[in-house]
């Protein structure tokens, strides 16, 4: 079995972390693997939304510890390891967010530091009730920093400190009150859930969702001002889209649109 | 019948989207009328609060899309008319959060695209409990890209995401939950609701709601210790207003300011 | 009595602002004991959590409008004295968000104008169910600038314009919903739960909570590029310390971490 299994089902590709003994650990070989899988699928026009989750008892518990720790073996102390390691992480939550298609968390059991910033990391994200989030590397001395960055990006600024300094897991209704994920649903429909967000998302034009979702991160940081302006040529390159034409005019018809993709 | 009626009651102006065969669209000649409106109650300094509201079944369903196709067949295949339609949109919603007085959208039915847009545009807002809010372009194959500039200055990043990729349409109170709007109650007490909350706002000084509004959106996207020098300066000038120093008499005394405006 | 009464309990620090009879206003007097207060702590590595409270029925009510008042003698009308007044009470709002340990408001009765900008400034919250949370300068015509600033950076933009401009009170639940606090307890309860916080805080490497608390606010206002970049550097230093190391391997080998702090 492959660490990282691919099962594609139409426009969808999911993406199932599987190393269950180890909580699937964004280990080199899980970061490499992802990196690859996500670099691979932003070129398939075909696939239009990716849903990534995990085998086992846990979504991913973060990094691997054992291998960091062995990282410490060479002569700087692993510095140049560890620097290494988070700038593949980073570019690994960079490309979750760069590739065309929604990425969607499809959350269990427990996520947790490097596991909990992947699903603040992806678009959207659906839970299973019982599910466990927490940053909580704080409880070994190591500051969750860089999930820190994508949690604060989702939930509001008090709730984001006491999660990092205390460790403290919040429950998946916490989660989607505080916006971490979209919704908690009971753990054997979670699947079934996922999977209808997704066809939602499949169904519409890939070229649009692909603007659109480049659109959404580009503007964030932006003044309002800055914002209208980038967004209003956005739309007015959507607006001479042939597929777009088609489907202003169907709804104006009352008819399907007939796309091209 | 004007496609934009107002009606003042003391030192409120409420403006009506009065188009309601056509859903409140946001057509040339709207905004046209909510601009010039606009620009008018700006330097009017007895209106102190404007309530927007839609004639009919709905807020606003957002532009015009019959329009936006006509606007098609210039040589160009519509670009300079979009962008030029997307600029006036744009204008008018900074226009809203410039003007000095707080605006309320009093919202019913379905605000949805351009007409969500206004909802999350308006400095608050108060809702009908079965309305619907969405930004659901993206079903006939246009992302609401600048809808989405308003959108996710106030809602959390997942739940903005899904409603601009899937269409989703969330319920007054999810709204409220998100921070789209400040309330939902039921319909048969939304205006009585609106005017209240536009009343308390009317007793206040205008010129101190006035430059608090102004530092209210500019301050939001300056680093803190930016926007604490910038807030600095507002309360000085804010402390030498006769007033003001009015109004803090009156406190300390335990009587009723006697008040300028 | 001091104004403001400093007592440790092992490595917690509760300060407790003890003018009861002034609501606890932040007079001269009390920002500059606050200001000196913090100064100290800030240096003492054997403080890891800061708890600040009120004495008497209010947490804090803002400003010292008497002292105010009186500073409206001098030649200039009070300007001077008023942009000095808002630099100081500026200086220790970012001075609670500089100190190397988290400072936890503990609130109960009532917490307005900067006495609510005090809440929204702590790194964490915890509040008395029956606290009433207002920005309420608005109805003596001085409008919550300041306060502004930490308000708006902890919960959405509707539900902080309202009460800026209607000077309307939050209740503690509408405060927990909203991000302002981080839970609201009954009133019984309010001292063991801030301390059963501080404590979980006080457990972590002081070291950790110190790197990551300057970086939680160093990363806030970065573009998530940028602000990866920076958080992976926090990261590998943070590996790099010699607690960390132990705290992984006692993780791994599952034991209680020998550490040096």
């Amino acid at each position: 079995m492959a660490i990282l299994e691919r099962c594609d089902t139409g426009a969808i590709a999911r993406l199932t972390l599987n190393i269950p003994e180890r909580l699937n650990c964004l280990s080199d070989e899980m970061l490499a693997a992802l990196q690859s899988e996500l670099d691979t699928i932003a070129s398939e026009v075909s696939i239009r939304v990716v849903i990534l989750s995990g085998a086992g008892k846990a979504f991913c518990a973060g990094h691997d510890l054992k291998q960091m720790t062995a990282g410490r073996q060479s002569e700087d102390g692993g510095k140049a390891y560890f620097a290494d390691l988070f700038a593949r992480c980073t570019k690994l939550m960079l490309t979750i967010q760069s590739i065309p298609q929604p990425v969607i968390a499809e959350v269990h059991g427990i996520a947790t530091a490097a596991g909990c910033q992947l699903v603040a990391t992806c678009d959207m994200a659906v839970a299973a009730e019982n599910t466990k989030f927490g940053v909580n590397g704080i409880n070994i001395g190591l500051f969750c920093s860089t999930p820190m960055v994508a949690l604060t990006r989702n939930i509001p600024r008090k709730k984001a400190f006491e999660m990092l300094t205390t460790g403290r897991f919040a429950s998946a209704q916490e989660a989607e009150a505080m916006g971490l994920i979209n919704r908690a649903v009971p753990h054997d429909q979670l699947a079934d859930e996922t999977e209808a967000l997704a066809s939602k998302v499949a169904e519409k034009l890939g070229s649009v969702v692909k603007i659109g979702k480049e659109a959404f991160y580009a503007q964030a940081t932006m003044t309002t001002s800055d914002a209208y302006d980038y967004a209003g040529d956005v739309m007015v390159q959507n607006m001479l889209f042939k597929d777009t034409e088609e489907g202003i005019a169907a709804f104006l018809d009352k008819r399907s649109p007939k796309w091209s993709q």
